[in-house]
């Protein structure tokens, strides 16, 4: 018997089981470092414990999106591994912070399938929940991938789509425990703009970019322990070249929209996203970001943006899709999530 | 007087004599997440504080390679910096584990030398001993390195060629204090397979390649304060090429038989370990293992496998030597060590 | 209005005006192992808890140069973000040690001003300190450079040029509280060299090189969230080449050094230095040393080596200057610093 992870395939799926991940995580000032190190991570928050104290948290939790990758790359070996695409996430929500400590586990729970018309894979949706040592829920999102048939004899499930908010409200928000931005220091978090500064359709434009590397991305994608063979492996693809996990993309881009949304601190609601074009080695990342929708929160001085983020390599600031309605190719991200930030 | 250290020549070398290596490390979780970030390490032992607790340990250590080359970077300036090659290893006993904060400081005593025939170089073998803060020792292992000499007309020292084991016995493995596997969750840690499952002569191809890069292998040599030029300088061979740390290839296919051997937690004796061919920037690693032994242990629900652990650069998994005995070119790393798992 | 940090041009500057540097950060061992993966550190103070103990400090400090680098990340945003050259340091002291748990911010004070005579940029003078969580200053240097004009038809500032000691005197240097060596362990230090074997005029060539990577660097630059674009994007300069932060090769020189002046533990003062060449991705950084002064200070055991450190790309050690006076394109840096050592 082969003793090695094949991963699953489509018609190992069954709607409502629960699957384990593997192997729990404790992170450490380790983890903060390297993401420091690895992107271009600025948020004050998420810098200095100092700063967190001062608006109500115990300590400088780890950065939401390295949460998000430790929680992510748990999954991969039994929900991603013969995935053909990562379609679309919905509905996270951040519930609490992560710190220096923790120790990370997470669960999937299966909530959708849908085999495609070729007979040859088909779409999961999974709601994906990471937990602390505490077994409380830190992290909760949907996300669907189109997985391989191992055998395309197998017969169909019946398909069940489950029904996904579009977006979250602001009103679905968990805002952490204890924040409070009505002491906030605008020059130590790097710029004066507030929630009243931002409008609805404002576009900014984060002006800086970064040439991305092969000993970059895969460090990034090994410390979240992700073990997809496309990251690392130039043997595991027609054309040779290393895939770039998408969350290096993600975290590369929220990183950069430092400069012009400094304040946006806290991420705390996932929206959805599409990763419309893959980005490899020697690409250069720049992002651009647009204010979709604003909330007040019940937190004090703690306002919501709701924000696109799009992620590009070349072209125009702003350039999003073409006259057909698809991604343009130099766009690599299109994200729709929700952030903190001063009121 | 020149105040850079040339290394040591075979004839500076007396049977009997201790060497204390210079610059002590203290351990921290940044050590941990590096080692993360290098190599795909899944093993939840050394991943979960809580998984090790579940399994009587008082925290996660820092993963046994990793305490091996803080160990080994601490003795090159003495013992490898004249290396022409690295022979063997031999009887490595893993002794204590390193838990962040340890400081750990090594020491060599040189237990054996043989002069080459050509006058110009010989062998030294060392039994090396890393110590912790408390002066326990833990790891002791025996290499052996062919060294130059400085001065060809130096008097050959009189031959001592020390007796080897040539694979620990089970019995000689120390177990860490209060380890238990009888709660172990085999979910968590990633397969189902067990002690029992495992026959002596079973092979596992471990499926998972990993490209190296220059930017990861000198990141990770530095970490282990291993000074050997060879690693990072372009200048330091003919060819213009970094030959990558024999260390590094260890930890990568360690890592790599995750797939396959994820129960196999913890690396408790090195019987022997040979750098069949170099590794160089841009090979792809990946690794086979084959069951040598099996044998039980004092320890409750702890068992013991004797495992050959095979690095390659292409070629057919499994295949080893040619028809001559010698190594076949795509094989980089033969190495034989005993792993603790769960009965 | 446009959201993102266009940084400040000369014109924006006003002598007398302190400015507060965004970004709090605090420091774990996380910082201290990624410095001992990027760069060959080995001095025995900055890698053991218990040699430092030995010397009378609490715990290990971060390196001198990774708190240097922290407290200098945060100022690019604000004055070196349209500068032309980083064009000197002087009078750099680091006043207490940086432990891990420590927030660091920074604040800088205009003390000169001088507008070029092209009428198209100036030099801008400032004096940096970086302090800790409980407002003591942990180092303070001043820093000049060449800041392009936004708006030509601006007016010329009046000229204000700092008098700036040339060098400290050992006397200007501040001791780590505590600090003794007179129980110093040269073994473990990994040389013999004390105070008193160097003689001033006295040089040491380093013998080591690093070929560097573009991975490498751009990780160091981000972890000191250092934001220059030269740094990241290969869009950002004509030729394509990512500039490497110039604090990379102090760096690197500094920690190539340790092979010679293995003991020349702690870097007290910052006399001047001048970025003399660019580096870039696959050049390889050598160092050579010579000693400019030495006095003995007031703490037990502890000397003083007044020191310049020069990193090269290829040339003869110890060429320096050609017969015009300018510095040999081989040459990247000429550092002066003071360095403490055991007696």
């Amino acid at each position: 018997m082969a003793k090695t992870n094949p991963g699953r395939f489509f018609e190992d799926y069954t709607v409502g089981e629960t699957i384990h991940h593997a192997v729990p995580r404790t992170v450490s000032g380790g983890e903060r470092a390297l993401y420091h190190a690895l992107y271009p991570a600025r948020h004050a928050l998420y810098s200095s414990d100092e700063f967190a104290r001062s608006c109500g948290l115990p300590a400088s939790p780890l950065d939401d999106l390295a949460a998000f990758h430790v929680v992510f790359g748990k999954t991969v070996p039994d929900i991603s591994l013969n995935a053909l695409a990562n379609l679309g996430y919905a509905e996270g929500r951040w519930l609490k912070p992560v710190y220096p400590g923790d120790t990370i586990h997470s669960t999937s729970e299966v909530i959708g399938l849908k085999q495609n018309s070729n007979g040859k894979s088909g779409v999961v949706w999974v709601r994906t929940k990471g937990r602390n040592q505490r077994a409380e829920v830190v992290l909760d999102y949907v996300r669907w991938v189109m997985v391989r048939k191992r055998d395309f004899d197998a017969p169909a499930p019946e398909v069940v789509i489950p029904d996904l908010a579009p977006a979250l409200a602001a009103s679905d928000l968990t805002i952490p425990d204890g924040l409070n931005f009505t002491n906030y220091d605008f020059t130590l978090a790097g710029e004066a703009h507030r929630w009243g500064d931002y409008e609805v359709g404002e576009k900014i434009d984060h002006v800086d970019g970064v040439t991305v590397e092969e000993a970059e991305h895969m460090m990034a994608t090994r410390l979240w322990q992700n073990t997809a063979k496309v990251h690392f492996d130039i043997g595991s693809r027609p054309d040779g070249r290393r895939l770039i996990y998408g969350g290096h993309v993600i975290s590369m881009a929220r990183t950069l929209s430092f400069n012009g949304l400094a304040n946006a601190q806290i991420i705390a609601g996932l929206n959805g996203g599409t990763h419309a074009n893959p980005c490899y080695s020697g690409d250069t990342i720049k992002a651009w970001s647009e204010v979709l929708d604003r909330a007040e929160t019940s937190a004090p001085g703690v306002g919501a943006l709701r924000l696109r983020l799009v992620a590009t390599k070349g072209g125009e600031a702003f350039t999003l899709k073409g006259e057909d309605g698809k991604y343009l190719p130099h766009v690599m991200l299109d994200l729709d999530y929700w952030a903190l930030i001063p009121l």
